[in-house]
């Protein structure tokens, strides 16, 4: 199945990603997680819920950590480009027959929650509590320098369906891997902001969220984590990396948080504003499409990922291998 | 004058700053500076005209040189977003009573020549000649490793002017700097593409422009290059940094090309995607302003630039002066 | 007069420049400096003295803090090889009519003060109190991550007369800059412990301590001093910099301490071990001398320094003056 | 069996490790790779020999590498203080029954061959040909930007027994790997010239070359390199890294050249001049021992070494096993 044309004036304008609600089981550990060994800002907190910025974002938010029984993510958040967006978006998805409501959400304004067709959780707004500028604090900085959320990375059991319907909402293809045997899309990297993407989609049981990634100044930042984080006793949550992507050709590192919920710290993409960009394929087998430099990802990274509240997790329809690590 | 509410809807789509051409006085001396030196690729070139791209950019060309017998500025031009945009440009330049005319263009589909009301030439188009990938090719990397072009920075007479015209046409100001006495705006930094900039204005004789800015990896590629040139007998065209800019936060050097065209490196702004970003408002007497670490930049850097083709210079009407290095 | 031969066999057996105890007048305010600023960790504190130590150093101290009326320093101190080069540095000095006394030093072995001809307080030892290492205890690496003394430059009012005293205690020279007119020494670089040195001596009002200096990891580490100094009220403490040295071929910051002590930041000269390493030679109207890159150093950095305690200051024999920033 | 004291007085002064000769099975493809990918400087070259240079080096080779019919090491060779320390070399070498004969070694002056009791090669010389310095001759800079050979390490079949002689001879052990169970050495870093080590010892079949390491000035030259070879045909080359060593705290890359030598890239480890500093001891199943982040050297690393010319390989003693890559 080929990648389809880019659509280029979309039912309604999406911006970029904005946020991810994680479920935690213990608060206070994800806090340390998060706001002392990644360098998160904590904006607001109570018992129940922690907001967090990174430190160029000027919104309020870009992770909100809730105490849960258990691990899941609740939704992802997209941000619109106006109000008037936020409507289009709701006549639209009533069209295609995806549920549609309007919820409450602190510190946002009008808040649309839908379902993908896979059962993913999307919740839309386009006004958010703006804060302060705070990039220029450099006493705040720490961790491993978060500069703000870059992006989602989805288990599909039909990349080719999800790629789709996200590029009906104007989702642009810049790179994806197909199987050659099938044809068949296996993953896929969609933009809206203009970097490689604002959300991938990965072959796998889901949907299921596979990782939330934040983008950091340089590799060396990367490199300071690793060593904060194997001498602080989460030597255990690094999980793969740090390398050179051979898709997006960014420098990154695969780190789960205390829950498993994975994050990935990433630098060094591309710009991808041009309309007509070529999307890059690569294929199924190449081993420098995982890693530019051969090492192939673990198991567990193909396997794990985090249940999103309420989604039922099926089988992929596609059954290809890539290269995992002996 | 307050800066003007962004125009989300401007009458024609501008994706981004693409490219410029320089005249400059010995094409072979300008190819060592920007090719051997600096690292930008050669795509196309004979006698007369050298096309250069940076290494993650795909269009044909994102700076031409032009032999001829005076240094001087030919253009700016622009990427639009689709072949309709471009017709809309048209009439809305006509309906300003702007110049408009087609030109032709090598390795460019419809281009449209017009003037800015300051008399800058610019030119739009929305189909540049593609060609592969090289951001993967590591071994062209060398020099400063230039990935992309990222803004001008022009002259001009009237910034108050220049950002209501820019603003008319969707450019959204990020940073902008004020004089406290006048309420004028003393410069402004705009964009398109979701950078700080991609044009920005400086108080000064206008039109000029004062710098063309690539984007690069990381401060050390700006410290690799000023090792470089200054032991290889371009000492003498480092002209400011490097440094941290108060205004856009980004890490930067000012250099000057054989013909004094002055090229910035730049790396580390941040992301401007939201229709709701704060401009960032700084004082013109604010040392900070200029370079976070206090360094003020030196006389050249406010007096000289570079002439545009055919465009007419006269004296600013804001007569402040920033602070100046002694 | 030229460069002495390298005494290959000293009298005694100096290992490398080890600490300096600075006098300051507000020892919370130096505090603030030294250990939350740059990043040095405190050993042991009371009301009266701070010790501070580097993030790879396993001695005690490599810095003293000692509340005091007048900023001073008390003395630089220097590392002897074993308790037999101790007895025969007392036995040498007697020889050459110095000043020698053994003075009690808390944390360290016997130590024996002394003074060298031009009147510099100088402290000998050979054993310190070790402490278990740190340099993989990264939860503690912040401010500018110094990882040790690297080296000090004191103002000579007869620079040759030092190059000549400090060579017979074994100090070779790495890089010198001599005035071409009177054939004179104007500043010299003098290594032990196998970079480009431990001391240095630059000609003016002197015995003065010009600065102390400080290794740290990379060029980026120093942005991020920057950063963090000039964004906490440090703005005013930037003295010069950050650049790329002609000699030592180091990159550089320089910056004063509330009282007004000079550290330099200090990263990437060269090794030195080889005996017949020949010393470069450089001309004092170079003006890459001082930063490869061509950027003068402003007035301030060739006329203030600190004062040794007890010491008389006279003003240089040579009157040469290098390039100063206009 | 415990570390011993550091021999302080050793028979004759080792300056530092100097060079080492491999044998090359096609001399055009090795110059490929050590001079146009690593950036090493050829320094003279004729059929048969290419001499090579790190950029910071002012003797004349590091590093020769000849043609033959099969890869092998010739030797490793030291430089000594003085010519009276060749001839202390001799008499001691003669003493303790080991071979020894002068050797003519172009660009070197005396030169004294023998073989470690295990029968490893090694060359003692004072003098080589001295060459301008290159440091600052920024336009030669490329690859990985190599500054000067760092340390051997070798697979010796009784590391408690190597450590002892080494240490007879000077060298001084920093860290150390010990088999729990049989309280043997499974591996010792031993240096003379002030860095974590000149030479390193690690059980195995022996007397074999494990690697060769190269120093260069930060981790991100090592990306860069990684970038290089992964995409101009050397992606099987690549064997382990990069990482943070646990031991040396360096950061570290190994790759193996076209015909398996294997070279480290190395940088960052820590200043051990003090006679007085305190081995640091890892347990042979501590993780972070190899890799501060947890990750396993794979079996190769493990296994694979260079044959030294004439020396007999065999068993270990120690059939221990560290934590091996699955
Ligand atoms: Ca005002
Ligand atoms: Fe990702
Ligand atoms: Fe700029
Ligand atoms: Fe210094
Ligand atoms: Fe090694």
């Amino acid at each position: 199945m080929p990648i389809p044309m880019p659509n280029l004036y979309p039912p309604f304008n999406i911006v970029r990603l904005s946020h991810v609600e994680f479920i935690v089981t213990d608060l206070a550990r994800s806090r340390a997680f998060y706001a002392d060994t990644l360098g998160l800002q904590v904006v607001t907190e109570d018992a129940e819920r922690i907001y967090l910025r990174a430190m160029e974002e000027r919104g309020h938010h870009c992770m909100i950590l809730r105490q849960g029984p258990k691990a899941e993510v609740s939704m992802l958040a997209l941000k619109l480009y106006s109000e008037e967006d936020l409507d289009k978006a709701w006549d639209w998805l009533c069209e295609q027959g995806l549920p549609v409501e309007w919820v409450e959400r602190p510190h946002q304004g009008r808040t649309l929650r839908t379902r993908d067709p896979s059962g993913m959780p999307l919740e839309f707004y386009f006004q958010m509590e703006r804060l302060p500028p705070i990039h220029q604090k450099y006493a705040l900085y720490h961790g491993v320098r978060p500069l703000r959320i870059d992006h989602f990375n989805c288990f599909s059991t039909d990349v080719d369906a999800s790629v789709e319907f996200y590029n009906r909402i104007g989702f642009r293809v810049t790179e994806y891997t197909e199987d050659d045997e099938s044809g068949r899309l296996w993953a896929a990297w969609m933009h809206r902001k203009g970097g490689v993407h604002d959300i991938a989609f990965t072959n796998g049981r889901g949907p299921r969220l596979h990782h939330t990634a934040f983008w950091v100044p340089t590799p060396l930042n990367i490199i300071d984590l690793l060593d904060l984080m194997s001498t602080t006793g989460y030597l255990a949550n690094i999980e793969r990396g740090p390398g050179r992507h051979g898709i997006s050709n960014a420098f990154f590192l695969y780190i789960l948080d205390p829950d498993g919920h994975r994050i990935e710290i990433y630098c060094s993409d591309y710009q991808t504003v041009d309309p007509d960009l070529e999307p890059i394929r690569w294929d199924l087998k190449d081993p420098q499409r995982q890693t530019l430099w051969g090492a192939p990802a673990p198991r567990s990274w193909f396997e794990h990922g985090s249940i999103f509240a309420g989604a039922h997790v099926t089988e992929p329809l596609l059954k290809a291998q890539p290269i995992i690590a002996p």
